[in-house]
């Protein structure tokens, strides 16, 4: 059930309260049955919760209602969807981060926040041959059923972006600035083909919020918070790039880092996090190992089971002969992302296995 | 003491038995006081022992005889030693082994097997550039004061041994065959160049051993065994290098590799034992930091410590501002071996330090 629209349009008004992050806005809501009370809640209780005046006398400023009045218009519009923390819709892994985001503005399709998201990040400044192996990983995780999510940035976000679209893949750009002031502006006609592809666009912050230095480190938290894991695949050791990485391991979250050349400056990042811990990664597959596991804890396939009969052609390659996924891609004729995405649901139905990097049918 | 010299004859006896391996060997001289013991005992001892009746046989006959013999009378030459397991000068890391050589053969500067050692190990057929790679690295840690152990091979190998002889380092070439017949025939002047830049060549086998499959792998657990850490530099996944890191990671040695591209074939073995657990290597300065630990337990240092006065301009400029070995090697105008050299002794007397990848220079 959606929050009815007073409490909506009260946590809106705590989101436009200045200096509010999201530790301040979790303490008022846990000390208040809701944000209405909060709202209409003495000044002294919350100077009690070691709130700052302001924040108190601000509450009710003209400004803070019409911020929340613009986000309430801006809701009318079909495809734009307000996801305040704690109510379903949700997505359920970002959740659990201590700074979660009291609310997430989201235009396109948010089912997709809760759907089994990989996060790639990487260098502005990428090199050629980096952008490629984004975009190829891209293709091929969308391919096997991920969601790429990315920040809309130049370089390999940009790339990792592209690789979905053209799997047919399905896409999250988080943004650190407003929805309504997308950047690079250079990038808004890649975010409106993310939207027409049937992703989404995700920020935390007020939708006229312009491009500010301290916001992007902040969303990246939000890009790896929502995400199984983050693909690094090219970056300087000390790019924001591993700062998302390294927020993604103190979340918990899978490190994948692509190696390079030890003569390629690009690749010194990477090999930076593969020397602190992260999983090197040669081929998607890697990855698909690594997060075995983690799809039966995860939120349900973002590919609706195909009926087997389809990939009938597969199987009866792999009962013949044991084989790599590529080979199959080549015996089979067909893209490696289809092959790859078959194996992935055959796999979850018993009726193949992966061995040693080879992939066998099994028996009945 | 060395061991007298019938008990030396008696060792070679053992040693030349068809079918008698390092742990026979061992049980036999556990079981007896001496070799000597052993040969003189009846063959019910040995069969008690579970020695298979061949071998009591045998000790006695005309061609183990003439072994020992020929072993001998090679050892009449200068420059050439039979350091018998146990006894003094044979090498105390490989002593550590299950299966340590109860004899190894050596030609030239036995004294470098008690050094500290770094095994370099790679493909036979690899690239121009891993060949570069292979010899800037054994250049730089020969001159960091390491003894660089590889095995003769083509490849990587001789690209390593070549290295270390370029910065006038010291290098041990641990044979696959009897020090009589060098394998291959295209490696006989490297060997030679060993030699006559102080080197040493290797070998557990009788001294007129020709090349056979089964030495080969065998041999690779001497090079790891004499090593504090091996370092891989381009390999396929099914290389005799791999089998040499997984022996030495066994061994309780470090493992280092370096990486490349993701799409070339020579970094696939090396990224497979990244994955494994080996340490990623981008420059010496990676393996001079694993191996910090070590110094103080192994060995003395190779090089004498030149005295402090020499290095005054590296101090000079230290002082001056924190940098990195490569930034002192270009202020300086002196080679970066020779700088990394100096900083390890200067590191070792206190004088320097080496923190976040700069040095720099210490009070008093």
């Amino acid at each position: 059930m959606p929050l009815p629209p007073a409490e909506l349009e009260a946590r809106l008004r705590l989101h436009a309260l200045p200096g509010f992050g999201p530790r301040r806005h979790r303490r008022l809501l846990e000390a208040f049955a809701s944000a209405s009370a909060a709202l209409s809640a003495p000044a002294s209780a919350w100077r009690a919760l070691g709130l700052p005046a302001g924040c108190a006398e601000a509450r009710r400023s003209a400004e803070v209602r019409q911020q929340a009045a613009m986000a309430l218009a801006w809701l009318e519009q079909p495809q734009r969807q307000l996801l305040p923390l704690g109510e379903p819709g949700y997505p359920a892994l970002l959740a659990e981060l201590d700074d979660a985001p009291p609310l997430l503005f989201v235009e396109g399709e948010a089912a997709l926040l809760e759907q089994p998201q990989l996060a790639m990040v990487g260098s502005r400044r990428a090199s050629k041959p980096g952008l490629d192996t984004a975009r190829a990983f891209a293709r091929q995780l969308a391919g096997a059923g991920f969601v790429i999510t990315s920040g809309l940035a130049l370089g390999i976000d940009g790339a990792a972006h592209r690789g979905a679209l053209e799997a047919s893949g399905k896409t999250v750009a988080v943004l650190g600035t407003g929805l309504q002031r997308i950047y690079p502006a250079r990038h808004a006609p890649l975010a409106a083909e993310i939207l027409a592809g049937g992703g989404a666009l995700v920020s935390e912050l007020p939708l006229d919020c312009p491009p500010q230095a301290g916001n992007f480190p902040r969303r990246n938290r939000i890009i790896s918070g929502l995400s199984l894991g983050v693909l690094v695949v090219e970056a300087s050791p000390s790019s924001g790039s591993l700062i998302t990485a390294r927020l993604a391991a103190e979340q918990g979250r899978e490190v994948y880092a692509i190696p390079g050349s030890i003569h390629h400056p690009g690749a010194r990042g990477c090999h930076q996090l593969i020397r602190d811990g992260a999983t090197l990664v040669e081929s998607i597959e890697h990855i698909l190992e690594a997060l075995r596991g983690w799809q039966n804890i995860a939120p349900p396939q973002p590919v609706p089971p195909a009926p087997t009969g389809e990939w009938h052609p597969l199987l009866a390659l792999l009962h013949a002969a044991p084989q790599t996924s590529e080979a199959l891609a080549l015996a089979s004729g067909w893209p490696l992302a289809r092959v790859l995405a078959a194996l992935t649901e055959l796999e979850l139905d018993g009726l193949v296995a992966c061995e040693g990097g080879r992939w066998l049918g099994c028996a009945g």
